[in-house]
């Protein structure tokens, strides 16, 4: 039997995890200084917690658990005889895996609120899973890194949320820029352009100018059925151009006679006059920016990385609504994530792993036998308390066999501790780099390494 | 429609997920320590690479995955008509969650072994699903903590195993024995009492002495048809006590004439012998412990808590042979896992959570209204980067109400910058535990909290 995975899933060796939960850790400790909490749910929902809530293309890539023990037995019988996987597996199927965190994330809201101070904060860091044709990018099986505030109608969680993708791009040093939308500007661009009715199909469009041009766009619009007036709209959205605060007030112009667009601006500008403009990662008003429009309602936000095109690395927004559908009403929030596999592919790309993130282990102990071996363990086992990473070679075999084995695993250094190592009490330490030696005592070794190495190697060191 | 979560599962909510972070940092800190590097598998395998490796109950209790689009296509007719779930499963799904993290194991080292060097030290923890009964403490999803090292015949590996635990117990401050035993010692009596081909049966008995005594298990043996001789011999065994080095001489004169016997008393007096004696969890010889003894063949450990009674909070054990189902002849190992939700019991029974690990939060900014609160925003963001965790309150409300949402969230100190601080730039900082307020400058407040915070609170500070 040769074994092998499920398309569309991974395994995660050392050198991939290492890199990865380089970047969670990161985005865990940022969250943490800004207060949000850890929560987890199961990977299993109910069906029905999570069915309708995707749409209906959503409905069918969810992945179902099939009932265990004798599902048979309360299998839909017509749906068996007419041949209706859809309606069958309702009959057999109680249970699916999630597939993102936002919906579990309300189900946990509505069903923990006698627990939980509001407004609350919590991040969420799991995995999800879609029934998607598998792409180059694209799994069945992938971490979706959460933050939501909900209970507060405060803009100053904006904010806040701003400066997390700011300080958390920085920290990882990867050059980015937050893209800002509001949904209320869109509104407003509708409500002057009479569109209301066909705000989405509008903005799908407007989002398309990268890729198609402005005369690509306007093809489009005129397909689509959109008049001159909506057409002329966009025109002028188009040359909306400028600092964003030059946007704004052009932007202005465009619908004074809106109430929600007027409004939609207010907030965008509080933002753009409010942010930390000392911080690398700038915003920009985008105003093509429509991601998850049937669900923001206020602030629409999307990081793109500077140097690759990769698509979004993060994005978020504010909703008026996060629970109704689970009984309880008038929860507003405001949310953002980020995009785990795109952030590592860009940082793979520029090289932006600290050389450290492979470095697991910074001393090997050789092995000159079952007497060296063993005193040497105790050494290790000191040395490990004060959190440095020892690995001990198992076996007294050849030594280019050993150095080899610490090569490959990009290990920093081997304690060389034979016979006359013992009896001296002074150990070779060999820097497997530069391949120096030095003669160090058990006291110097636990100085040394035990002061320097919580800088070197950031992985495991919680 | 009220929310709910599939029976045995649950959702873990900050406090919890707190002290279970508390909990996998440190097993995870050691593991790194010990030079075990992470992996991970996804939660769905084949069902085919997991059916048949847990036995006939196993594999019932294998959550399947209904495979996506039109599974009816290809469903198996005649299963259906006879109503046979079973054959039915085979044909409708292809996919299955992970059941335990060994066999997912075993298939990652096979697949990948191009990509790693042996012997091959790795950890994983990761959820596992299980369609069991639930009952109290027992989950259809929770955590594995699992750590091998698989390519080495070494019994310096069963020494590190020992330290591991007795690492990571002492850290926790669990108080905790580590039992061991050996399958070759277990041969060794059975071929002394003549009952090598019933030697699981017997162990099982033995393994009850704790809950019905000598006469119990004498009972037992007798009605399972074991004879004169093999009542005698677990006679002589349980009179075999004392401290581990007495108990293996004892032993000895019980299987002289089996050379696999006196194997296991070899190996485990290496251990005794050579095992710290310094640290305070302590090593045990429990020759009735013969826990998966059908895939063990050398060392048998399990963790117990000393003061609390709750079954073993780890296990593990030698094994000759991890991979040859999936193609892979004579790759051994040696494995131990933790057992994350009975230690987090143990240490609640207890108290032996540190009362850092429910404060999360070091400061809150008290918000007096939007002016002030974007000025502490500024000083907060300075804070954060300085590895602190700051809150700030987002609406102007009283604060009586403030102050009772940082008491609920155990929030250690409050800020109180008002338009006369911002006017001075010295601010109050309320200590909440103690009442008490003090006057400290932008500078003293980070430096203050800049240098202090680290030791306070272990969560999140990675």
């Amino acid at each position: 039997m040769k074994p092998s995975l499920p398309k569309g899933t991974r395994d995660f060796l050392p050198e991939t995890m290492s890199k990865r939960t380089y970047i969670t850790d990161v985005i865990r400790s940022v969250f943490t200084h800004f207060g949000f909490a850890p929560i987890e749910t199961p990977a299993m929902e109910n069906l029905s917690t999570l069915t309708g809530k995707y749409g209906e293309e959503g409905d069918r890539l969810i992945f179902k658990i099939l009932n265990s023990g004798d599902f048979l037995a309360k299998a839909n019988e017509q749906a068996i005889e007419e041949g209706d996987a859809g309606a069958l597996t309702q009959s057999i199927a109680e249970k699916a895996l999630r597939y993102d965190l936002t919906v579990p994330f309300a189900r946990f809201v509505v069903q923990n609120q006698q627990n939980l101070q509001m407004p609350f904060k919590r991040y969420q860091i799991q995995p999800v899973w879609r029934a998607d044709r598998p792409q180059k990018g694209r799994f069945r099986e992938f971490y979706q890194c959460d933050a939501d505030v909900v209970g507060s109608y405060s803009l100053l969680q904006e904010l806040e949320f701003i400066s997390i993708y700011q300080q958390v791009f920085e920290k990882l040093n990867v050059s980015a820029t937050i893209r800002l939308n509001n949904r209320k500007i869109l509104a407003g661009i509708a409500e002057a352009f009479d569109i209301s009715d066909k705000l989405i199909d509008f903005t799908v469009s407007l989002d398309k100018m990268d890729k198609i041009g402005e005369e690509g766009v306007i093809k489009e619009l005129d397909k689509k059925g959109f008049g001159a007036k909506a057409i002329e709209g966009f025109k002028q959205i188009v040359r909306i151009t400028g600092k964003p605060e030059d946007q704004l007030k052009q932007l202005e112009q465009v619908f004074q006679a809106s109430a929600i667009g007027k409004s939609g601006i207010e907030d965008t500008r509080f933002l753009i006059e409010n942010v930390d403009q000392s911080e690398k990662v700038e915003l920009a008003l985008d105003l093509s920016l429509a991601r998850g429009l049937d669900y923001y309602t206020g602030s629409i936000f999307e990081v793109v990385a500077n140097d690759v095109e990769i698509g979004s690395i993060g994005g978020g927004g504010r909703y008026a609504d996060l629970t109704s559908v689970f009984g309880r009403k008038d929860l507003p929030g405001v949310g953002i994530s980020f995009g785990l596999d795109r952030i590592f592919l860009v940082m793979e790309e520029q090289n932006l792993f600290p050389e450290a993130t492979n470095k697991r282990i910074d001393i090997m102990l050789a092995n000159f036998g079952e007497k060296e071996a063993l005193y040497g363990l105790k050494l290790a086992n000191e040395l490990r308390k004060l959190e440095v990473n020892v690995d001990v070679y198992p076996d007294a075999a050849k030594m280019k066999k050993q150095l080899d084995f610490a090569n490959r695993n990009q290990i920093s250094f081997v304690l060389l501790i034979g016979s006359a190592e013992m009896e001296s009490g002074v150990f070779t330490l060999k820097d497997m780099e530069s391949g120096t030696q030095e003669a160090l005592s058990r006291i110097e070794l636990l100085e040394r390494f035990g002061n320097n190495t919580k800088k070197n190697a950031p992985y495991g060191r919680h």
